[in-house]
């Protein structure tokens, strides 16, 4: 199909190219450089009138520099008569800066949102959006797919015999909870309080985990602070084994290390962000969300529905 | 006045203190950092509720960074109930991605100006655009702000006699000019052409520089190649002596080394972008915009034209 054209940025090339192999495309040719003062150079390398494009981009870290690339691509499409332009984002950057914490914040997530839009994004594709009402923050037909099939479909084949899902807190109870309708296990969580300002967080954990082996479920995955804290409640509090699981393994910081001396014996994510060389450690396995990503863009161009991919 | 607030980014804080300190008010209390991914987090430290905002944040090197952590501010500063926002970009970075120059390239220039406005600004003040067509990407009142004054302003005191003033290329003649009638001097203008496809561009020097001090001027100087090519072919030429100026010393690459091996006896630029230690070499000469831009505020402020300035 000539009309279908994928195209690749910087974040996550690896995954964009596992895209074009499952669909059956070749790669669209673009050139993205730097000028010598750094500034972004992009060029269009092939005819994409009347086109309707795919590109790939996931706005990981670097964040800042990922959204200005993808703006500045969308406008080149843009401008070279592109029918209409969908941006694929494996990964939504800034998702957690989604509402005014404090007085006088920015939010975000509704601006990089407004970005897109004025930049001539016509469609999103995005995977586990940290809060789902960043969907309303756009004027356009945004898709969200979700990661829990193919983290469940892993446990699943791994038979791991008396599990209980855990979500690490309770904003992550309707994921612990779809999880745990695949996998027909029960599900347990964390409910973290403040007996009083300034006293120390007293974990609480709802649901039976006693001889079980316990997964951990969350969207993102950053400084490994939440999820390495449950884990150890988890042993501490009569749990078998530790698993934890997540879409989005943003890493950062000391998130490695943490890992590295947690009770978690293995760590599951997929590769909505790629893992660099130093952060490929034994206990993480990174599942490719290339198939599911495919499939949806395949759907978007033959104008068939994308909610049918979360059966 | 209560009601004037002037608030610095990253780039460029230290012309930010001169303005704030011409002006005669305390720097407007914000923070700016990082969170441990690298995302950006702003927080506005005191209320500004009502207020005329100036935000100062040239668009220079790393471009991107500094272009979203100037519209992440706006939207803090948006959503914080400012009464209007006034963006003073004293360099505005991809000025030079103005058109297309081949099929199928962005206009960043165009879409950064979207960003700005989709972001809140409701104004913009910078200093000798790349290209006055720059002013007309906007929706919003431009105020366009010109570094000839400053530059010729040096030379005079400098009084170096039988002067030329030398534009590079074509495109510089109007700015050459107004530099010429500041400092009632001649202009000479350097007219490259390539003879034939994959000829040597041949340097033809248009006017008279027989035994006079040349002074070159450009906008930005940049790698510094087209600087110090017209330098050398001025000495070569029989001139004196050569100087050079431009507004924005973005001096990326080779610029430094270029310059030392050149003939220019002095390159005079202004602070629209901070010189780092590095570049701080003895025949570079920086002049403060900070008068000129501290004027311009509050000339806005007071709804006075800008354009006296030019005076
Ligand atoms: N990149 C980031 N890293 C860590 N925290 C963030 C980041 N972006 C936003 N936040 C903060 O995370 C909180 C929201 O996270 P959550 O409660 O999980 O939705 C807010 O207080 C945000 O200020
Ligand atoms: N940051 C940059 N560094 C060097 N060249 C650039 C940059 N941005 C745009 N250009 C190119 O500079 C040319 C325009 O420069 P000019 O002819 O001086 O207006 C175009 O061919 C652009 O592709």
């Amino acid at each position: 199909d000539d009309n279908l054209k994928v195209f690749t940025l910087n974040s996550n090339p690896e995954l964009a190219y596992e895209i074009t192999k499952e669909i059956g495309v070749e790669m669209g040719k673009s050139s993205v450089t730097r000028f010598s003062d750094g500034e972004i150079q992009i060029n269009i390398e092939e005819s994409i009138r009347g086109c309707d494009i795919f590109v790939i981009q996931s706005t990981s870290s670097p964040a800042n520099e990922h959204i200005m690339e993808l703006l500045i691509m969308i406008d080149a499409l843009k401008r070279a008569s592109a029918n209409n332009i969908n941006v694929v984002l494996p990964y939504y950057g800034y998702a957690r800066q989604d509402r005014k914490a404090r007085s006088r914040e920015p939010i975000t997530a509704k601006l990089v949102a407004n970005l897109l839009e004025t930049a001539g994004a016509t469609r999103v594709i995005s995977l586990d959006l940290h809060a789902t009402q960043i969907q309303g923050f756009f004027d356009i037909p945004v898709d969200q797919l979700v990661g829990v099939p193919i983290l469940a479909n892993y446990f699943e084949e791994k038979d791991l015999g008396d599990i209980v899902i855990v979500s690490p807190d309770h904003g992550g109870v309707v994921r612990a909870r779809k999880m745990a309708d695949r996998l027909k296990a029960p599900i347990a969580i964390i409910d973290k309080r403040r007996p009083k300002p300034n006293m120390a967080e007293v974990m609480n954990i709802v649901g039976n985990i006693e001889g079980k082996t316990a997964i951990i479920i969350d969207d993102i995955i950053d400084t490994a602070g939440t999820m390495t804290l449950a884990a150890n409640a988890m042993i501490e509090n009569g749990a078998k084994e530790v698993y934890a699981c997540s879409t989005h393994p943003v890493l950062s910081g000391p998130a490695i290390e943490r890992i590295q001396n947690s009770k978690i014996k293995e760590l599951v994510v997929t590769n909505t962000i790629p893992l660099p060389e130093e952060k490929m450690i034994d206990n993480i396995t990174q599942l490719s969300v290339a198939p599911l990503l495919a499939k949806a863009i395949v759907h978007v161009h033959e104008q068939r529905s994308v909610s049918r991919l979360f059966d």
